[in-house]
């Protein structure tokens, strides 16, 4: 990587029925103006058109599940959506020689995760930019994935640079206009950092940044046919990234008894009742929070 | 119809992706003595499973569009719901001549609508139903479509008893524990109800019933492609129910135009944002407030 950020890539519509990225990549195709920053050269990209013109998250298999690497090199996966990432593969990558400087990676989510900035990677330029994000607006919060690194098979692990943003809670097929403008806000953020970064300008960074690690999902209680036996209990109900503790409850069978979470340790869960995760039998994430030095990094 | 009320059938899954009917169904299908009134042979219906199965609205075309007679006459109408319809129809209707006395269809919305009841016609039984109903919970509230009656398209329509039951907001593919249960109680309130009004019980009925009666639907700003302009405005949205009046805001533009609502009349506006009313070009449905006198009915 160069030491200096020039080609951006924003995208949308990785999941083909998460609107907020669609109609801002669309309102930035149509307004190109919007990204012009002097330093560099920012594009855009519909990741996933035929699920976007079906307004369903996938047509085979989810995109944004299909980058690792060996899956990228694989011929034998011929999907949709494994013929489209090596598509962009081709586009942006490869992982080890990235096209694309800094990858913005739009999203949403059915829980209730506000603004969330997930970065590829933990290289200290991500870190910085996260810990800048969030001193401008309460709502950021920062989560590290279990691989926050390019061996993920998210979109935005062809490059190390960038991150997602999941903002909610969103329902699939909707668009909020609220958190639409919250998103192009933290857009227009990002590239006006990676703008002045470029001029040697020093934007304030605290000292400190507040993660939440993910360290591990949980699965809905089912029974030997996999059919669910419980929901979200409704005092967890969109409640993302608040303390979850010994004894609290997690979940309510359909015959109304609750389920407590047992654990020694404080977690904040992240993803609770994601719509596009039932399936992915991941009722919500756990994360523990994490305060990194920004002066070692 | 006979003077008594025998047979109820409780619908869920008529949207595949609505999990609060099918998990509801689910439940009285394991449970069947929860659905147990002296009086009444109630059972239960899963109308479409093969979206169920895929998580989807609907496999080729919306079910609950599938009802109208002609089309249920039409031979040549061979799609997957079309089918299903037909099925359905054999099962519970013919409309002229309908197996079940009343059906209740369970429904949910990313719209903000509490729980609304959506009688399948104005037939002073409806009415007297709803009424009881909405004295028990303030979330409920009563809805007459512009076909309220055995016109219409819906799986209700097979019967001119029963109703609609739309509760939300809830996104797609999510199940809210908290909108399952109260749900629940009004299936069960309904059922104590046609239990009650058989063996001859009065239960309490107030004097008339407040009902939102539909008059308009409206679509999105669009260009000459069909494409969005505009968004639900952030004031509007999840305002369900509330009065919508003249110099109102109702849309947001993407470049941040407000678009105002122009009328003499205060309408009251529903199904607002509902995800699946994109495509039927419906950004929201209006209607006024009446109040209707029970006891002339």
């Amino acid at each position: 990587m160069s030491d200096l950020i020039r080609r951006v890539v924003i995208v949308g519509g990785t999941h083909g029925n998460e609107l907020t990225g669609i109609y801002l990549v669309k309102k930035f195709q149509q307004f190109p103006h919007l990204l012009h920053r002097p330093s560099l050269e920012c594009t855009t990209l519909l990741a996933n058109p035929d699920a976007i013109a079906a307004n369903r998250r996938y047509i085979d298999r989810d995109l944004n599940r299909c980058f690792a690497n060996e899956d990228l090199a694989n011929p034998a996966l011929t999907s949709y959506e494994d013929k489209r990432a090596k598509q962009i593969a081709a586009q942006l990558g490869p992982k080890s020689q990235p096209k694309a400087d800094v990858i913005i990676d739009l999203h949403s989510t059915t829980a209730n995760m506000g603004l969330t900035i997930l970065p590829s990677s933990r290289h200290p330029f991500n870190l910085r930019l996260a810990a800048y994000l969030s001193t401008l607006d309460p709502l950021v919060r920062v989560c590290c994935g279990l691989q926050c690194n390019q061996d993920a098979p998210m979109l935005r692990s062809l490059s190390p640079l960038g991150c997602t943003i999941e903002v909610g809670a969103i329902a699939q097929g909707v668009i909020n206009a609220d958190y639409l403008q919250q998103t192009e806000r933290l857009v227009h953020h990002i590239l006006d950092y990676l703008d002045a970064v470029n001029q040697g300008k020093d934007l304030p960074i605290p000292p400190s940044l507040e993660v939440y690690q993910v360290i591990a999902s949980v699965d809905y209680p089912r029974n030997a046919s996999g059919d669910l036996q419980a929901m979200i209990h409704p005092h967890l109900q969109f409640k993302d990234y608040e303390p979850l503790c010994d004894g609290d409850p997690m979940f309510l069978t359909f015959t109304g008894e609750s389920i407590l979470y047992q654990g020694e340790n404080t977690v904040y869960p992240i993803f609770i009742n994601e719509a596009a995760y039932y399936e992915k039998k991941i009722a919500m994430t756990l994360t523990h929070k994490q305060q990194i030095s920004l002066e070692t990094v």
